[in-house]
């Protein structure tokens, strides 16, 4: 199932792409679409049976904004230099274990709205990254199989960075990555049943039109359920969390001088494929 | 006013300790002490109304739990390095501006719930540290008045940490700080009128009765009202969002080999003047 928040911010309601891209609602089934539903099997098959039956109310698309399909997310782990390619250009080592930091889950925003150019910030960055949605709390694991059992679904997400902050501030990466609305997510939780092998998924992202990243999850240095048994075992994951996987080559960053950082004005789409389209026009904070 | 919440985990009701030392129920006042309460000077006002008046309902102490003294926490950002002689001790330079990294909200437990030691951890280590709790948006503040100005209120926090996850595992701290149950709090939240000057707190913390850090927030590199306003030229602060500001000298990473780092059965106990005491038992996960 394509699961999806619409409506204006702060108040957007659940809904459902169906199999024939009609936009359906489910805030007559369900209250949210959040980690508690995910957890929940039966709210979940309700709302499998609503869309297999077929007669959810039609909610009219047109001017309808969408929201990150996800509310109430708990925390946001992000795995850093995970993709063979992105590490060759940054420089780096492929890391020996996953790198892991933090973004507030205060920074995701809907897949469409505008990104915020930081005050003074002149190496705000791009990212396209494999979101990945718990569902079932997730502690001290022991296998990847495991870990992607604990997956309720897959989503896009825009892991977007300021390098000066991130690299040159002191401190850990966290600093580039928590400015606001640093996370666009959606525009549709992909339920697990739907992307049969998450390392076999085309990633692309274009700067005013031009392509930028073209990668792959099979570039990936610790697939997904490996990544979910590594986290599991330093921190526990509830329904709800979410998890950036990493981004492959093609990022600013990793440009010759002068870099092409991102300034007001700039327009970034980034896709997944099965996973959908996202579009951002970047404006100053 | 101190404000607390008291119950079983996830069940927690606000109260208040008043100024006799009674325990005060505040759920017919309130629903839960959170961001929302501390950004609603209506209900706020109400709450003081009712504690001055001394007609709220007394509680019975006995035997009850004490959780965390604020709900649905946001983000805690820490700060890292923040004391000359913690920074003196891990060997560090003090930092040219402050060090951030992040703990999830769902590290924070009550103040006297038990600690657990993750599995593998040979290096769990402890940190006294004072908690800032934001009660106003803060977003690209200029002075540390204005970052003041947007504190509602300090707590103890308990800034638990596995030092090998932490510095020897790759990636940034993060990987260290985030275990279950790593971010006790408490046990007040005490209101930020109450704490007239926060660079003036005496901190301290025992292990099995033998006191291990004798600090003051005298000694932090930047006081509370610099990092609210730095933090909030990176990222967002929102009312209920938690600061953690470092940690002063002593911890078991500052002592000679063999390091006496934290083991099941060993007994923390933590301290801030006039913000109260904690006590954790260590546990193995």
């Amino acid at each position: 199932m394509k699961l999806l928040r619409v409506g204006t911010v702060g108040a957007e309601r659940p809904a459902l792409l169906d199999a024939g891209g009609t936009l359906r609602d489910l805030s007559g089934i369900v209250g949210d679409i959040d980690g508690a539903l995910l957890a929940d099997d039966d709210a979940m098959g309700r709302v499998r049976a609503a869309a297999e039956a077929g007669d959810l109310p039609e909610l009219d698309a047109a001017g309808l904004r969408i929201g990150p399909p996800l509310g109430r997310i708990g925390k946001i782990v992000c795995i850093g230099l995970n993709y063979h390619d992105h590490a060759r250009e940054t420089g780096a080592e492929p890391p020996a274990e996953p790198v892991i930091f933090f973004k507030a889950a205060d920074t995701v925003v809907g897949p469409n709205d505008p990104v915020l150019v930081p005050r003074g910030s002149t190496k705000t960055d791009w990212e396209v990254e494999l979101a990945v949605v718990i569902g079932r709390t997730a502690r001290y694991l022991e296998s990847a199989e495991e870990g992607l059992a604990h997956v309720a679904g897959y989503a896009v997400a825009h892991d977007v960075s300021e390098r000066e902050f991130q690299i040159e501030r002191g401190g850990t990466w966290d600093k580039g990555k928590n400015c606001e609305t640093f996370n666009p997510l959606g525009p549709w939780l992909v339920t697990a049943d739907e992307v049969p092998d998450p390392q076999r998924l085309p990633l692309r992202l274009w700067v005013n039109g031009e392509l930028k990243q073209d990668g792959t999850t099979a570039e990936q240095i610790f697939p997904v359920g490996e990544v979910v048994r590594y986290v599991s075992r330093f921190m526990t994951l509830h329904p709800g969390d979410v998890i950036n996987t990493g981004t492959p080559a093609g990022v600013a960053l990793g440009q010759p001088e002068p870099k092409p950082y991102l300034r007001a004005g700039d327009v970034v789409e980034l896709e997944i494929e099965g996973l959908g389209r996202q579009r951002q026009e970047l404006e100053d904070a």
